[in-house]
């Protein structure tokens, strides 16, 4: 493999700029975000929200678990309906003795009412003191307690078992779905995320030569999303039959002159992510043509699956209208995954674009579109973009302003 | 700060064969452990035993975290007692397209019965499908689902709402405590991990000087860590006043002359966890002397522990034996954390050794003794070793082979 040589050491400097002046999310959304939460709780009739930090805490109030790293010591957002119609109170359970560092965490809270920090001693009961602080908070000393969906059990559990008369119950969809119609901020996020994802992986196939090894590429791949100024990065580097397992797993293969090169990559800005996936030719490659001839069939399919993705369609039609493009290409069998996940803070957050999924796509809807063939020990081909349900109805590519979805094997 | 010279790039090479030798635990002993989680199966009544992967489906199964990362498709561990009276069937809920992956994973299981894979596809439930493969590994159609503590709460309330006729219940205390006595095996990987965690921490220390920055010898703990072969480290670097706060949080401190170094430290050895604090002086050091009052106090409260963590003590008395001394000697409001945790494959796990904790020690559980005093803006010190209730009922800890607790602050 020696004959061929990579030109040059990449530069990745030109990603920098791209999302640089993309501002992170602002307080008054955040605030925005806490009463919205506050007046589904009124509507249903639930006295608090309780969540551990994660995506749920990050998107109510700035809390991810880079933040604060759960523990066995339950460190608790807790948001309430407050007086006034429109208002919410954001209270913080913390371990006593972590408390100066907690109160050192940025949580937007209303002006005039601030965060209610709740401190519980070691020798107490952490899961006492947080319903304590919900029958403060609501005036109530009974009702509906939901607890977020991604709370590790015995947090739920403990909380209903701790001898209150508070219900404790899973948060109803109607608190996910304030997380499922992203805003203009998070949409110029992820907007910004997605396109410098794509610049990244061209810029990476720039300098890729036939003979090098995936764990090379993998590392270039690392370095130009670093430039690009995403967190949290992480990156399929798949060569040839490699790629017919979508979720990797292969040995550190050598690009070879028939292989097609699969790389599915993302990471993250100011916490929302990108999710792109190419699979692409080297100038210099040479692809058997019933290999090219599924790589068109899947963009057939992403296309297909974009037209079908309109305000009012169901989820599981959409993953439909790509499955039947490739299943009347004779590749039905070798699409074994569904079509695509909603992302934002999450990677893979709810919904999903899946089969027998009946929930509508509503306007502000993000979704992967991303179809794919694996033939097992022959060949992977998946394309994948990250599209939004725009206020016409009609699902556009967030990677639209860099050229949108790939062209062709030698044009990703 | 210049005048400070660090004598030469530290060498830990000698750190390297310390553990080399130790096994990991071995397919017979997690049979045995499946075997006694089907006896408590049996003897509660339940029909089966469901978790994610972590450390209890590594403790039962050897699927950790690593080995399998949680993402929102469910990919469960089934365990059920089967047919003779010791034996049990070992299930695993597997996405479909990823079977071939999770088959790729060393799962012990009875030998003449193997692993029953059951995969669900995309457009599946899988709640429902591991609720059938519990009808079908257990013959029966209702009882009682016992699932995992530490599974995310929509795991729990999915199968719990999925229409069979099982009843879904947080697994009890006797699972949990199927991992809080340790093995013989168990006991070598820690007693290793602990050992080689605190020649790290002296072979740091050897190459310290007054000057230098926080970051720096934690990079160096890192380093050491590494080369002794623990995986999964994580390093507290805390000099002078910022050791106060007993989880960090402090700026990029340099060393001064009259600051006690304080390193919490610990790594994984084949899944099994060391956790050391040693707050200590360089050779040149001028510490205050009402500094190295605290330490002897504190080291005075580590021995007082030891002493009265004797099988059948109570965990709320052990720890009253630390804080006792701690308060004599005037700083009973700065030891302000509980005394210890049990550990093993989680570094902080049941049972805890903390205030109103009314638990009794038994012979082969694990402890951190760590007691501390923690002054704001002026000094904090903890020393911290682990300790087994050996089989004579007396507390030894696992650093006995290099020194046990630490000396003096010049001697750690």
């Amino acid at each position: 493999m020696s004959a061929y040589k990579k030109p040059h050491a990449p530069d990745f400097s030109h990603l920098r700029a791209h999302c640089a002046s993309i501002p992170p999310i602002g307080t008054e959304e955040f605030l925005t975000r806490q009463r919205a939460l506050a007046n589904v709780l009124r509507d249903l009739g639930g006295a608090a929200y309780i969540a551990e930090p994660g995506p749920n805490a990050l998107f109510f109030a700035n809390v991810s678990l880079s933040d604060w790293h759960t523990s066995e010591r339950p460190f608790l957002l807790i948001v309430t309906p407050s007086a006034g119609e429109t208002s919410a109170r954001v209270s913080v359970l913390t371990p006593a003795f972590e408390e100066t560092r907690a109160r050192l965490l940025t949580i937007p809270a209303p002006e005039d009412d601030g965060v209610h920090f709740t401190a519980w001693p070691e020798e107490g009961d952490p899961y006492a003191t947080a319903l304590r602080e919900v029958q403060d908070a609501s005036g109530l000393d009974k009702g509906v307690v939901f607890v977020d969906e991604s709370v590790r059990f015995f947090i739920a559990d403990r909380l209903r078992t701790s001898g209150s008369k508070f219900e404790v119950k899973i948060a109803p969809p109607e608190v996910r779905a304030l997380r499922e119609r992203k805003s203009v901020a998070e949409l110029a996020l992820m907007s910004c995320a997605n396109e410098v994802t794509v610049l990244s992986i061209r810029a990476v196939r720039e300098s890729m030569y036939i003979g090098m090894k995936a764990s090379e590429a993998s590392k270039w791949m690392n370095q130009a999303l670093a430039e690009a100024g995403l967190k949290g990065d992480f990156t399929l580097m798949l060569f040839g039959e490699d790629a017919a397992r979508p979720h990797g797993g292969g040995v550190d293969r050598v690009l070879g002159k028939h292989d097609l090169v699969l790389i599915d990559t993302g990471g993250q800005l100011h916490g929302y992510g990108s999710d792109i996936t190419r699979t692409f030719a080297l100038p210099d490659s040479e692809i058997p043509s019933k290999h090219l001839a599924i790589w068109y069939t899947v963009q057939s399919a992403q296309s297909a699956a974009r037209s079908a993705a309109q305000a009012g369609a169901q989820a599981g039609d959409v993953d439909a209208a790509a499955r039947s493009i490739i299943t009347r290409a004779g590749y039905g069998e070798y699409f074994t995954h569904r079509l695509g996940h909603g992302i934002g803070l999450e990677t893979h957050e709810d919904p999903y674009l899946r089969g027998n999924n009946n929930i509508t796509l509503a306007i502000g809807n993000t979704f992967s579109d991303e179809p794919g063939v694996y033939i097992d020990g022959k060949v992977g081909v998946r394309l994948e973009d990250i599209f939004v349900v725009d206020e016409d109805g009609k699902a556009r590519f967030l990677t639209e302003a860099v050229g949108g979805q790939a062209r062709s094997p030698w044009d990703p």
